[in-house]
């Protein structure tokens, strides 16, 4: 059974965009293993293009030549994961993580590179070739690197070749894989997302199967649910105020679908040193009060966690900010979680604890200045509970008829209601 | 402290329309005092046109001649209220309901008769008159009775009229007041309901404030909770399978807003006797699993319940259905409900009881045909829980991974979930 | 035959609101018989509210006492119209301007004075009495007068009470009717016009039927055809650049349905002294530039033109603009006129004259700078033309692949092409 | 000067899609100048994939081997049109159609081979390379060949790839080129519109310029007027009743941007013989009143006129329509035409002739019965008119206040209306 809870790791985009290479994914591995694991964080994810030589940035290079196999297949570029020697592929990298008690997982774009239908390379184990199962139409909007598959009447060649993709992959040993432009490509990668999942579902090795980018639709929810792990909500996500402001609305619409083996994801976390090999080198541009914000929404929500920064660099409000055990727990523990209510000046979520009758209530700031924000909880059937603490000061609040507390700008505080009356 | 727990009543429009009498509402009261009121009914609501002597069915006569005042307040047509005789009001008929260990209610439009303004009455305790108050734009689309009141700047005076109302049914002593005409009105009717809302709060009584007809805005939610007890999130509600069918639409996007005084409200109940003054004079057109699904949605999302059916009139279908204290339980004592999912065949509402740990699963069965619906418990952090009960057979059902129940076309099973692993 | 080609004539609207009084009319008549009837100007048409007897501006006072006959019919208030004491109505000012050689017009709000109703006043010639025709849920957003009639199924009685009325037009020697709430109330009011209509044709005299105010819808183009002469395709028009420049896209869309008996109205026209009454009470905003543009636009798509500016206060250049012959001839004479074309700086017009192979071509300047237009004629079937006059200037153009003109910022050229080689 | 009326000519694709061979190309031709030519018909057009050895119906094969020279510009196949054998590319065939008289045109994709880019072929005359001027993310939704090219920024290598294509094209005589999956495509290829617009005119040849499929938006009417000779206001046009009458719309709202060197184009007549290389080949479905009602129509639009028979199995019918010299001249002499009115039942369409005094009327009968239409001469400021001949029976007609004319189910009748009084 895989990811009974909200998963929760690191990602390379944010910091190494298409440019990553094996010493950085070892260094943040490394670092999980040593400052994170215990607080559940698990997951190193190597994101977009590790097939690509001459990756530098996060751009894509057109008509680039990609490293594959004779099947077509993307293999690592030797000259940036120099264990992927000897067609080894990741499985040398992902012993190393999984010897540092960690998990293993890549990204892939759907589809099969454009190279190897143009040169009708054949499909392993499969009586298709790859000019059969391409479609010539089917382009990624921001991508040069693949064609989609064939997918609307005879869709046989396609699931041989995405077949032929997971069993290498299980093979290396790989435990998630995110692919991309899909998530929100929907009508047509509909029979797309069905054909990976079965792949997935039928190599030898459980694999978390994680759905890029979005927004996905919201009415195809039951399709995401029963096919994915865990699916984008969002288009990508940024150290920016507005792009957390609007996250609200979609964790409003998308909460009532998180449920163990099935995630809405908001996307990473935009944390500490960003952006290693983009023009600008810099700290994330969140406040505090916003990283606060967004980990409290994240957390009410459900959403799976995975941090951007290089987790090497870290400060000590970044770690913190990633080891609080009493936030990281209303992840884990609570159900039902919705908004409450949301005016021009403030929002309230809450999530009713699973296991016992506690309850989270989280309340955002979304104005530009500091202000107290109150919360009645007479109003909300909560008037018999007497006990109260905010979980990111770690203090104890006096509970009458409503709780108080100062907020600062774009910030948000969240409280574990406990010890009702009766 | 009022409408602490969603309102449960009866109300005269699905079956008198315009047209109830003093003798019809008294029946109804009776019926309720011996049959429901120990399962929490309580409010008996005359509805509109009350103030009209020839008022005859549920169509509305232009231009007729209504009961006022001096003040342009409208009293009961004495020909068919005859204890409202030498002015006084409905007081003798709230007295006799209060009698029964119930509470009265009544209906009004928004704003003033149009002869008031015509003939320029006096405002009772008021400085203004009728027609410095009244706006000759300000109209109901289906009812020929009113003027509505200026709102824009200048407010004092229709205050002081609306005061004057809510003074007199004080005397009364009416406790629920269903204001029409306003609910789907915004904005051009935001500042009348805040009139009228501080009229009756600084009145000498509590009343229950209810507004009609909806679909009110979602996006004016906090307006509403702040403003009014309860408002109506559609039309007019009948019996009818597509009107039942989308009314979890609204159940959906309004659940989160139920709380102690404050409620969405999805109307009347349209069972048993219905429409006796109408040009059909017939049963309720709800199949029995339609009711059952009618009653399981108002119930989960905490909508007030009205009754609509002439109560003497009852077959022991609809007794049953309106005293099951186990599912009306589900009304008062649940927190954080909403839909789970949606598909082309089924519905899934969860909704946790705020008293202990115990969980309500309520599956609706939207198809033509009975099905079998399974609900997985596992996928939505149950898995622990060990204990079933389906309310509406009460049966206790086994428990594994997940919960299975056949349920007719259109209908409904609710599971209480009791008794979680440690 | 009326209406032949456009109507000219004068509204009282633009400088006296709802408050013109007979004085005021009369001084605008005798100036347009003494300067302007020469160039085919001759309506003279009495505005709103002349039936009510305090209107003081261009503002409605609701509730107020209206002149009405005991029919329910409007008469004009005695204070602001002394010729119409002892019952004489407006024929005698009828008498006084026909004695101009001009014609006489009045304006109407479609309907009933809301007091008829409720006082239920008798028909004329009718079986019917006013609360059985009046629809009390039919008023007008902007005007507190009236109830609309009863239109949907029976409409005997309705057409009783636009029969009384136009009789009562014909005896007074009413020339033009403006109808006013109803041109932009489709489809409520589609059945009301068309009553209208057959009032007019069935009483005693020729009467141009104008309805007010747009926009009109354009689907209902061959309705308006069918049932009015002049019909509004815009809101209010006033002297407002943006207005001007919006009126292109409804004149381009409007203009191949003008025609004999049938005229799209682009509304009056707000130039020299306006609002009079008014809390402003100036002179027209519009630049020199920007009338020359209105009044070539409104010829070249054959709009009514209707003067709104107090003619006795005419200047030298309102007086020019108003009495161009080879300007105003583009209305009377061509056909098949439409938009050429329109870039971010400029329109182009293009009308043939009906009676020879002359063409008149019009370039409008629509940017903040005065800037040289130029017309390709060989890229419009027109290079074989070779003599071109520019007729506001009066000056003859050079001729070679296209015309070039020095036009003000907001302003127009329009040129008529003469002699064609061939 | 080119395309100073509608073009009128033959086009490949109607009868065989994408596998015409130089036999049926020469056919046509030789069928054109013998039948054709005297009544204007001049271009003979080779449609798509001329360069696909492989094509043999009307669809496209993906990732084949398309011929090309060694700079990336596609040759014909040479199995398919044999006089291009030796690198002589349609020069041969160029040279056969202009002994007849005629003219000779091509079909193109924009942008480049996709293959071309992939390899990174040099472009002739220039200093970038295939790679860096093809935008790999700029593909045709219903065609596998080719890449768009950068428009963006950097235009300089794209203008030089296709000034490589319009000077081969140049010495090959070609007179026409349709350049396809480009008119719709604003706003993105609205400046590869401008590049190929360039290329055309620096072309030692005069070529006219066709942009393909529609609909072009028409906000870009300016646009372009400024950069092509014609270009598709629809879809593809097929024998179908509905496509025809949705034409109308198009055909009013397009109208009055026609003129010398600028044409709206309302697609291929498919007419006679056509899908020979189709599933199914088959005669046009249009019944005779619906190819007339076509007919009329692109001649009173002046759209430019594209036979889509196979030419040499045309009946008399098919002849007589394309023969019809009084019609086809109000393509040729008309300007300013528009549509009058639109009703459920009829369309009337009017058309001045620009060197005299005569002007056209179209009626078409829109109903699925034959009926009597009749044309009010008066309400259209033609009541001066005394003559008319209808031009499809060739008959007069009298003329009183209106004509009238029996007109088949989808069919329509046109007069030419002579001899206005004074």
């Amino acid at each position: 059974m895989i990811a009974q809870t909200p998963p929760m790791g690191w990602n390379s985009w944010d910091c190494y965009g298409a440019a990553v290479t094996e010493k950085d994914v070892k260094a943040n591995a490394d670092y999980m293993a040593k400052h994170l694991k215990q607080y559940g964080w698990e997951y190193i994810v190597v994101d977009i293009e590790w097939y690509q030589p001459t990756a530098a940035s996060h751009a894509y290079e057109p008509f680039s030549d990609l490293c594959m196999d004779e099947y077509g297949r993307l293999l690592p570029a030797v000259n940036r994961f120099p264990s992927a020697t000897d067609n080894a592929g990741f499985k040398p990298l992902a012993d190393y993580v999984h010897s540092l008690g960690l998990k293993f997982g890549i990204h892939i774009m759907r589809g099969m590179p454009r190279m190897a239908a143009h040169k009708n390379l054949p499909i392993k184990n499969s009586t298709y070739t790859a000019r059969q199962v391409a479609n010539p139409n089917s382009i990624c909007e921001w991508n040069p690197d693949m064609y989609g598959l064939k997918c609307d009447d005879q869709t046989e060649g396609s699931l041989d070749y995405y077949k032929s993709l997971f069993d290498l992959y299980a093979t290396w040993g790989v435990d998630f894989v995110k692919v991309d432009d899909i998530a929100r490509e929907y009508p047509h990668c509909r029979r797309e997302i069905e054909l990976i999942s079965q792949a997935v579902r039928e190599c030898s090795r459980d694999i978390v199967l994680s759905l890029s980018p979005g927004p996905a639709p919201l009415h195809e929810a039951e399709h995401l649910k029963k096919y994915a792990n865990m699916w984008r909500i969002t288009d990508d996500f940024w150290d920016d105020w507005n792009l957390l402001l609007s996250m609200f609305d979609r964790a409003e619409e998308w909460c009532t679908h998180s449920g163990p083996g099935h995630w809405p994801d908001a996307d990473m976390l935009p944390v500490g040193a960003l952006r290693v090999v983009y023009e600008e080198n810099t700290w994330t541009k969140f406040t505090k009060a916003e990283q606060i914000t967004m980990m409290t929404l994240w957390c009410m929500m459900r959403s799976p966690l995975m941090i951007g920064a290089d987790l090497p660099r870290n400060d000590a409000f970044t770690l913190s900010l990633l080891t609080n055990a009493k936030v990281l727990a209303i992840a884990k523990d609570t159900f039902c979680a919705h908004q409450l209510y949301r005016t021009q000046n403030e929002i309230a979520w809450i999530a009713p604890d699973k296991k016992d009758s506690s309850v989270y209530i989280a309340l955002f700031n979304i104005t530009d200045k500091s202000q107290t924000l109150t919360f009645d909880l007479s109003a909300y059937d909560l008037a018999e509970y007497t006990g109260a603490k905010e979980l990111w000061s770690d203090t104890s609040i006096s509970v009458a008829d409503s709780l108080s507390f100062e907020v600062d700008a774009h910030g948000a505080c969240v409280f574990k209601l406990t010890a009702p009356k009766a």
